[in-house]
């Protein structure tokens, strides 16, 4: 079979009638542009401080992307052939190799938004046109690794070429933040930040808990096996994430339970937990209290607090054993959230000056529980549509499934939350168009005017997320301005 | 900026695709004009016993409407700025102000069946052609002021205009009805009935509920406090609330769990609820069992029984503090029909001459549960989408989950369900337009002919709702007759 | 009113829009001939064994098909009158006066799966070209009878017509497969064979849970009252089984769960569930532990394991107490995959020779549990939609909720499920245009190269069956090699 060319058409994913494709187009036009504004996110500050070239095509795309190994995984090929790191380490594999198995199961992705996110990529950051395919495989190979070699596609090369305004990164609560402070000492005009993620000092299931503990103590300087020293502790981190640049923390708990215990019930709890005396229940109540403390203290400080709940984390016991965590092995749940956040809201909920993004992986949770939640209470957002729904079909069902009782305002722009850094502008794209598609249809049935959805699909793209993560008042970068 | 046009489009609500349009057209053109029945839904009919002039704009559409002033709320304004009244009482805001502030929000609304309802009303009602906003709110809140003051928009007058064949109320058990009697004698033509809503003397985690069990004593005649004179007093009421014009009955319990306990055990049951000796677990168990008395009840005396459950009622503890009940505070919860049902469903469900309309806020349950239940139990049928989900993608969502398997004739039409008396033709109109377009969707797809769609659109429109609610031999009012 | 003409459009099920229809057509036309490939149904072998003449329309069509009557019961009319079996055996009821009462109900299926496929039999199989009704009931009876008559539409015929290449009929663990024999020895191309489904020896909620196990001794010989020695009972059957041409087991037990006992533990459930002294919990835990104990021996022989949960049986007491099973009255309830099927998956997940199919009638699990599952593991299928789903737009749900994350590939092709011979090919039909139509939307946004959408095509009508059930080695049947 020849090579097949790849068809990124300028209209994809617009609506197939001419009129609200029209439309579609009209409102696209106007936002496809706008400076990206990344707010959460799991890349690596590494790239930006180091600015060193990526190593290959298998290392960039491949290894690090659960989206994609996990896909061929799943129709049984090895992840040691595909050149992911396992507990023991990379396994000994030619990238080249590698990159040949994945190109030789690229048909896999047909449908899924990997497929579209990657095409884009080949396309608009390395100039291939055509498909990813067992033929191709070298020829790509060869492409990407030339270019990588060149200095255009150095980390801070691309964040300039992609018209980043401002990218999060994720760190936990032990880490010094040493590459973020390179990056603002570095004269690179990227605004790239933190986000405080604590979640490895709250969650005591996590198998490195009092490890985790030890290094808070140390970095911090307090008596984290007291109740005030941890508390303590957590403020001195915030305030060091803050002046990284992080405007808000994330909480990624397996459910999203809050509570809100008196101080010397929260203190006896804290201490089971601290002594690994708790048990399950234990650990679950601890971290639902420390979601109301971290409401307290974003109170106090005005960090915005995102919640991701949802995740069982690890659910392939054998691979988790053989690979380590974030694997692609992670499994969403039903998730309640009218009982679980119930008591951090009667404490917090109508705070002026409070921000809760609530985020979550089981869509029948949108319409009826988080859309009416975020259209009563002030201090609540809906985060966008999340990981496994982070996808045409899933973003237009997030859309039809809050719009209609939340409004457009209750939501809070766009998330990429990605690792794979190239597919940034890939994945802001898509959203960019399924919010303009999703408008286009609005338009078309009337049930909104022209003006109005020119108005709401720049909120959309750009206004909303810099309001919801308090970044309107901060500094645009150089790359920003200019933009 | 300029005032904008409001659009109300011919074809709004209609899907785009010109060949799907134009078949949802023609259905629409035959079911517009058909009278409104209204057989469920909270007006008050003190409106239209006195047939006083409503007040004012702020009066008449915001400080009653908890859709509109919970998402401004959500978005950090004011209850009391907005003439919300608290447990205080009305606050003693300018209602122009008012206006004025919630025309400034109005944008927030984009999206959302609140728009549509307002621009309709606007429109329709009021000959308003301008878009609400900060600069249009005098302006308008002095046209719909002065229409106000004109006979023409009385309530009895917008009843008729309206061409509502019948509109039923909600009243609690404790209600003498004398509204209801009032219009009866009063020589209007109006056919305004109320529905017997008995949660307050059923629910004995209400904080009303000893009062309540009080009144229903004193107007019954009955021991409230012994499980046969309790019984009796439901019985008496029924048949007060028949000679009212009630066709049904409805239950708004948390849960849909039902119960089918033995005589003692009903007995004792109800000794220790109404003794204030009950759990939460006994009083839940008594709303259950409530509910097979219900139905046996209405086995006797003809009323249809409609269930509403699944609402977790002011959520917003602080809310409920400060302004009491039914200020856009519940929230849906994960509703369980399948277990909950069956005690009931055990005893009754195979009755012919039963009849037992199901909602819900939890549109999981609409193709899993209500779907399957009501394509196979004969006392069983659908309510319409409801509450929330009494929107555009809402009700499509409802045709779309549900048809396939209950078919529509185990639906019952559309009901309002709605304070907003004013939005009623507007809601009807969404209703009936949205299940032509559905019907489009299916004659263009050939998935049904046009003929059966044209006779399904006027059975969903108007004759249904009148089987459904057993209105088909009541005497229809003279507004009707000459519809 | 004069009869209408079935419309059965060459175009049925495309989207209306004309360029998304003309690639659906496209994509149709590729597929629409290709064998038919039913690999789950419950057709009964003795029909082509016997191959004896169909006795007359209401016993071919309405008595056994629960899918129509149940929405008649529903409506009110008698399950005698429409002469399906009670447990006192068929009432005495003249067909044709059941086939009336069908008929002039049968707007009731309007916008349902069941009409559709009944006019595609009447058309297609029949050449009738009138819409069913009271007014054309007898007409219809007629011409329907009169070729039930003659030589081609006895089930052997209709078989080699409809193009089958292979049909799977589900048998339990104590059937001696006498009819499958038969056919096997008959001569006849056609290609039917079995599959184990042990549920009636499994499931001790069962009524004849002992009897059945009686049985089970007497047809293999071993100590089915041993853990040990039923263990080989399973054994023996399943090889008996695969010598009758089953590729696959199945399992239709009230929830997925699953359990990973050690051999001990295992030994004393089933000593306590076989003496009838466990309960509600241990036959839980039972049938948990067996699925486990199904999927160790697919690994020893190869059967696909098909997992079909979630249905709450006979739900309809009073209907069982006087038809028993079967009757329509199965209804979905949420079900849990995420935690129930990790025991087994702990165990069994990343084997690369076990194939596990799972199905749901709980579609919230399509995007949030199942596909991220299928995603993953090696071992695990997502099956088709199903039962109350297996309908266009619950098709479309299936493909919109599960193929951006668990792809194309990791589904099976279509299952018809079905008791109803005659509506194979009308489901087979209605399942490939929906595919296409969903196909085409792709396309239509540039989601996927119409190359792609071709060979996906292709593969979800007809490879990915043969794959998944394990079909491709097989010997092709004579029908099929000539198709």
């Amino acid at each position: 079979m020849a090579a097949q060319p790849i068809e990124l058409h300028e209209d994809r994913l617009f609506p197939a009638e001419p009129g609200v494709r029209g439309i579609a187009r009209a409102l696209y036009r106007e936002v496809a542009a706008l400076p990206i504004v990344s707010p959460h996110g799991h890349t690596d500050p590494r790239w930006f401080s180091s600015n060193e070239a990526f190593a290959n095509p298998t290392a960039l795309f491949l290894a690090p992307d659960h989206y994609l190994y996990r896909m061929l995984y799943s129709q049984g090929v090895s992840l040691d052939r595909l050149g992911v790191p396992s507990r023991e380490g990379a396994p000994g594999v030619d990238p080249r190799e590698a990159w040949r198995l994945f190109a030789s199961h690229f048909y896999l992705f047909r449908g899924t938004p990997s497929a579209l996110w990657l095409n884009h990529v080949l396309v608009q950051v390395f100039g291939v046109d055509v498909r990813l395919s067992a033929e191709t495989a070298d020829e790509i190979y060869d492409a990407i690794d030339a270019a990588l070699k060149t200095e255009a596609f150095r980390p801070r090369a691309l964040f300039d070429r992609f018209n980043i305004e401002l990218l999060a990164t994720t760190e936990g609560p032990t880490d010094t933040l040493d590459h973020h402070h390179a990056i603002a000492q570095s004269g690179w005009g990227g605004r790239v930040v933190t986000a405080y993620r604590p979640d490895a000092v709250i969650d005591a299931d996590h198998e490195d808990f009092q490890r985790a503990l030890e290094s808070f103590a140390t970095l911090t300087g307090e008596d984290v096996y007291s109740w005030s020293g941890y508390l303590a502790a957590h403020r001195k981190r915030r305030a060091d994430f803050m002046a990284a640049g992080a405007t808000s923390s994330d909480h990624g708990h397996p459910t999203a339970a809050t509570a809100n215990l008196n101080s010397a019930e929260a203190e006896a709890l804290f201490a089971r937990v601290v002594a690994g005396a708790g048990d399950a229940d234990d650990h679950e109540l601890f971290r639902a209290q420390m979601l109301t403390e971290m409401a307290r203290m974003s109170l106090e400080d005005g960090l915005v607090m995102q919640i991701h709940p949802g995740s069982f984390r690890n659910h392939n016991f054998r691979l988790f054993e053989s690979h380590g965590r974030d694997k692609g092995a992670d499994i969403p749940m039903r998730t309640d959230y009218v009982s679980a956040l119930k008591p951090l809201l009667d404490q917090f909920g109508n705070e002026p000056d409070l921000s809760v993004i609530v985020f979550t992986l089981d869509e029948t949770s949108y319409a009826r529980e988080l859309a009416p939640l975020a259209g009563c209470y002030p201090v609540l957002k809906l985060g966008p549509a999340w990981w496994f729904h982070d996808s045409p079909e899933g973003m237009m069902r997030f859309r039809k499934h809050t719009t209609e009782t939340a409004g457009f305002y209750n939501t809070v722009g766009f998330n990429d939350d990605t690792r794979a850094f190239l597919s940034i502008p890939a994945r802001h794209d898509v959203a960019r168009r399924i919010d303009c598609a999703f408008l286009a249809g609005l338009v078309s049935e009337h049930r909104l005017a022209i003006d109005e959805a020119h108005a709401v699909a720049e909120d959309l793209a750009y206004n909303l997320v810099r309001k919801a993560y308090r970044l309107e008042n901060a500094q645009p970068s150089p790359v920003a301005a200019t933009a």
